[in-house]
C-alpha cells in the first residue's frame, strides 16, 4: 500500500481528446482522478499536461495507471468509472475487461461515448448482474469537455444521484436570468454559481437519444449556415471577409449562437501558408460520423417529419461526390454563370436582411422537427422527457448553444403539460415566423431562381407550409393507393376509422365500406 | 393414388389478393397449380373463381388443398412453391411448416412478398441445407399479379433457370420497338410475344433491394403528382375535373405513366353517394407500409443523396398529423388566404405549362436518385446490377411503368459499362433538364411565394442544383468540424487524403499536417 490516505474518486478509461479533457475538468473541480488508456503515451501525456497546468496555488489530483486492476485498487468503493472510448465494440471490450479485473455489483460504469441509444438499452440489460451500466451523452467537443460540457445522463436513478455532484461541478453553467453561458476558459478555474447544464434525462438510452437528436439539429444548423454563406458568396459574390462581417452582425441578433460565432471566425481566418482566406482553400467534401444519419433514420422509422435534418445529411453525402459534381457542372445548365454573383447588387442589402430572417425561420423549423422527434420517440419508449429541461441544458456547453434556446426553454415552461405538441405552436415562434415568413419565401425564391442549392432552408419552409396546411393532397394519394393496391381510404363525411374501397377496375365502380 | 396422370407444376401458398391473382395468372398460362391458405375460405374462394372463369374452351388447372403435406404430394419433383404471405415472421413460419411437411433439398421456395432485402439474404443462408430459398419481388398490385406483373427474381441461378419459363409466361410484356405494354385484361388471355418484364437481378436480396427502390421511386412519383394537383387546386383554384383534364393532356406527353393515368381517372370519379368529386371527400391522411421508408433509410446509411424519396415519406407522415395541421393552420401565417387561388389567373396557362416541365424534371431527378442508390448498394454488396435490364422490366406490369422508362433503358444501353454514374449524366436527360430547368425554377418559386408546400418538386431541384455545383459550401462545414471537434480537413492545393488541423483555440493558430 502507498501512503495515500484518500483513494481516488473516479476512474477515467480512454484518454483521447474527450477523455483527457474530461479528466482535467474533473480534477479542476477537486475530484481525484485515476486515468488509464491502452496507449501508455496517452497516459503519460495526460499526467504531463496535468503537471504543467498545476500552478503554485494548487495540485491536480490526476494519477496515470498501468492497467485496470490497478485502477480498481485506486478507487473509493463503490467505484465510478468514466468510459471515453469509441462507440461500438470498444465499449463492450472495456466492460468485459472490467469484469475480468474484478468490478463489483455496486460499481458504476458511465459510458460517455456517442453510443447508439439502442445499444445503451441492450448494455444496461446485459451488464445488470455484474455492475451498474450507466450512460451519459456529452456534447461540447474538446473545449466543452475541458471547461464545461452539456451532459445528458440516463439509466439507473440511484446511480445518477451518486454521480450528480461531480456532473453538476464539471458541466457548463448558465446565468439563469439571461440564459447566457458563464464562461470558463482557464485551467484551474471552477464555476460554482449558475444552472448546471446537466439533468437526468430518463431510463437507459434516453440520454443518448436526446444527444443523437441534438446532433441531428447540429447537422442542420451547420448546413443552414453553410447555405447562407453559399448564397452570399455565390449569389452576391461576397468574399469570405465580407460574409464574416455579416455573420458577426447576425450573431448579435436573434441568430446568436456558438456555431454562428465560430463560422464568422473561420471565415476571417487567413491561411498561414498563402495568406488567402483559409476557407477558400479547404476542400468542399464534408465528413460525418453517423449521429446525424441516425437521427434521420429514426425520424423515418418513427414517422416524424424531419426533412431538414435528412437534407443536412444528404448535403454532406452529396458534397463528397466532388468528381461527379465537377463532371455534372459542365453538363447541366443553371440560370446564368454564377461567377460574378447572381443576385441584383442594388438589392444586396435587402437580400441580406431577408436571408437573416430566412435563417432564423429555418432554424425554428428545424428545432421544431427535432423536438417533435424526441416527443414521438419518448412516447413510443415510455420516457417522460422534460423538454424545458432539455432546452435548458443545451443553453451552454454544447455545440448548438444559442440564446435562442432560452426562448425554447420558456416556450416549454409556459406550455401546459404536453400541450406543446410542436414548437411552432408556441406563441413566441408562431408570431415570429408569421412575421418573417415573407422574407423567408423571398430568400428561398432567390436561391431557386438563381440556381444555388439551399436544401435545408427550403425544406424547412416546405415543412412550415405543410404543417400550416389544413388540407394536403394526400386525398389523391389515398385514391391512388386504393386504385392500385386496394389500400382503402377514409371519408371526411364519415366517422374516423371507417374504411372505404372503390372497385376501380370494374365497370360499375361500386363503393364498399370495408369491415 | 388418384387417377391423375400429371402432377401439379407449382404450389401457391397464401391466397390473399396477390397470391390468388398470381395463381390465376399461372393457371391462365397453362401451368397446373396446387393452392393452399390457412384460411379455408380463401382456398374455396380461389377454386370458385377459377371455375367461374373457365369457359367452354378451356380448363383451369387449379386445385385447392387442405394442408402442406397434401401439397407436397401434389407437386412434380423437384417442387416449386410460391409464397405470398406478409413479409416478416409469416415467411419463416411457412418455411418451417414446409420443412416439417417433408420439403426436400432440391425443392425451391420462392418468396414473393415485400420482404426486407437483408431478411432475404439471411433466409437463403438459413434454409440452404433444407431447400433452395429463392426470392422474387413482385410489382403491379392486384391487377399486375393477375394479368402480368413486373418480376424481380434473385438468388440461386440454377433455381432461376428452373422457374424462368413460368416467370416469363406470367410477367407483363412489352413491345420492344415502342417500349409500350402489350395489354392483357381478360381471364384466359395469354401474351406470348414481346419482352417479358422479368430478368434475373442477382444474388439473394438484390431483387428485393431493387424492388424496394422501385417503391421509393413510386412514393416520390405519387407525391410529385399530388403536389402538382395541390398547386393546381390550391394555387390556381381549379376543381378536380379541371385538374383531371390537365393530367389527361400531360399523360399524352413525356409525363405519360400509369400513375398519371390513374390520377386523372381518380380526379374524374364522382362519389356514388353525393355525386361530388370523390377525391374531395377522401380524407387527406396517407397510409404507408414501409418500403418507401426502407429506401430512404438505406440511402442515408449508404450515403447516397435521395432527398426526394425521403421527402415523399415525410409528406405521408405529415399528412397523418391532421389535428396538428388544422391547429397550426390557424396559428401560422402564409402569404394570403389560399381560398380563391393564389396564382395570377391571367398567367394560369403559363404556370400550367411550367408545372408540366417542373414535374418532368423532378421525376428525372428522383429517378437519378433511385438509380444511383441501386448503383451504390450494388457496389457495396458486390452485385452486378444491369440497369438497362432493370429499367426494361419496369416498362410494364409495375406501378411506376411509364414511357419514360424506355428512355432510361436506352440511356443505360448507350452508356459504356459503368460509365453512367448518375442518370443526369445521360445526354438525353442532361439536355432535357437544361432546357426545362427555367420552368422548374419558376414553378418552385411560385409554390414558395404562394405558400403551397411542394417538398418533392423543390427537393428534386435542390438535388439538381447540388450536383451541378462544382463548388459547395462544405468547405465552411469542414472548418466548423475542425474548429469544435478537431476533425481535420483537406486542402484544394494539397494531395488528396492529406489531412490538416488548425489549432483554433490557441492564440497563434498554427496549421498542422496530421499524420
Amino acid at each position: 500500500m502507498n501512503k495515500q490516505t484518500k483513494l481516488y474518486d473516479i476512474g477515467v478509461i480512454g484518454l483521447g481528446v474527450m477523455g483527457k479533457n474530461l479528466a482535467l475538468n474533473i480534477a479542476d473541480n477537486h475530484y481525484r482522478v485515476s486515468a488509464f488508456d491502452l496507449d501508455v503515451l496517452k497516459v503519460s501525456g495526460l499526467v504531463n499536461q496535468a503537471e504543467k497546468e498545476v500552478g503554485p496555488h494548487r495540485t491536480l489530483g490526476i494519477k496515470g495507471c498501468d492497467n485496470l486492476v490497478e485502477m480498481l485498487a485506486d478507487l473509493e468503493k463503490p467505484r465510478i468509472f468514466v468510459l471515453s472510448v469509441p462507440a461500438g465494440k470498444a465499449v463492450d471490450g472495456v466492460c468485459q475487461a472490467l469484469v475480468e479485473a474484478g468490478i463489483e455489483q455496486d460499481d458504476i460504469v458511465v459510458d460517455t461515448g456517442n453510443s447508439l441509444w439502442t445499444d445503451t438499452i441492450a448494455r444496461e440489460e446485459k451488464y445488470r448482474h455484474q455492475f451498474t451500466f450507466f450512460s451519459c451523452a456529452v456534447s461540447g467537443g474538446e473545449v466543452g469537455a475541458r471547461f464545461g460540457p452539456s451532459l445528458m445522463p440516463c439509466g439507473d436513478k440511484k446511480a445518477w444521484h451518486r454521480i450528480q455532484p461531480i456532473w453538476e461541478a464539471i458541466a457548463a453553467k448558465v446565468d439563469p436570468q439571461s440564459g447566457l453561458p458563464i464562461e470558463r476558459t482557464q485551467p484551474g478555474e471552477t464555476v460554482t454559481e449558475g444552472e448546471a447544464c446537466t439533468s437526468y434525462i430518463g431510463p437507459a438510452g434516453s440520454g443518448h437519444y436526446v444527444k443523437m437528436v441534438h446532433n441531428g439539429i447540429e447537422y442542420a444548423d451547420m448546413q443552414l449556415i453553410c447555405e447562407a454563406y453559399h448564397l452570399l458568396s455565390q449569389g452576391l459574390g461576397l468574399d469570405a471577409l465580407e460574409v464574416s462581417a455579416i455573420f458577426e452582425r447576425w450573431n448579435k441578433g436573434s441568430l446568436n449562437s456558438y456555431l454562428m460565432e465560430i463560422s464568422a471566425d473561420i471565415l476571417k481566418q487567413l491561411d498561414p501558408v498563402t495568406s488567402k482566406p483559409l476557407v477558400e482553400l479547404i476542400l468542399d467534401k464534408a465528413g460525418q460520423k453517423g449521429t446525424g444519419l441516425w437521427t434521420a433514420v429514426s425520424s423515418l422509422q418513427i414517422g416524424c417529419p424531419a426533412p431538414t435534418m435528412a437534407e443536412a445529411v444528404y448535403a454532406r453525402a452529396l458534397s463528397t461526390q466532388k468528381t461527379q459534381r465537377v463532371k455534372l457542372s459542365g453538363l447541366l445548365s443553371g440560370p446564368i454563370s454564377p461567377k460574378n454573383g447572381l443576385i441584383d447588387h442594388t438589392k444586396a442589402q435587402i437580400f441580406i436582411d431577408q436571408l437573416e430572417n430566412a435563417l432564423y425561420c429555418a432554424k425554428v423549423s428545424s428545432y421544431a422537427q427535432g423536438f417533435q422527434l424526441m416527443a414521438m420517440a419518448g412516447k413510443e419508449q415510455g420516457w417522460q422527457l422534460d423538454f424545458a429541461k432539455i432546452a435548458k441544458i443545451w443553453r451552454a456547453g454544447c455545440i448548438i448553444r444559442a440564446t435562442f434556446l432560452q426562448s425554447i426553454t420558456q416556450a416549454y415552461q409556459h406550455a401546459a403539460d404536453g400541450a406543446l405538441e410542436n414548437l411552432l405552436m408556441a406563441e413566441t415562434f408562431a408570431v415570429a415566423l408569421s412575421q418573417k415568413q415573407h422574407d423567408w419565401r423571398q430568400a428561398v425564391s432567390q436561391a431557386v431562381l438563381n440556381g444555388i442549392p439551399a436544401p435545408c432552408i427550403s425544406s424547412a419552409l416546405a415543412y412550415y407550409d405543410g404543417y400550416r396546411s389544413a388540407i394536403l393532397p394526400a386525398n389523391l394519394l389515398q385514391g391512388q393507393r386504393d386504385f392500385f393496391g386496394a389500400h382503402t381510404f377514409e371519408r371526411i363525411d364519415a366517422p374516423e376509422g371507417e374504411k372505404y374501397h372503390l372497385n376501380w377496375s370494374s365497370a360499375e365502380r361500386k363503393l364498399h365500406k370495408v369491415n
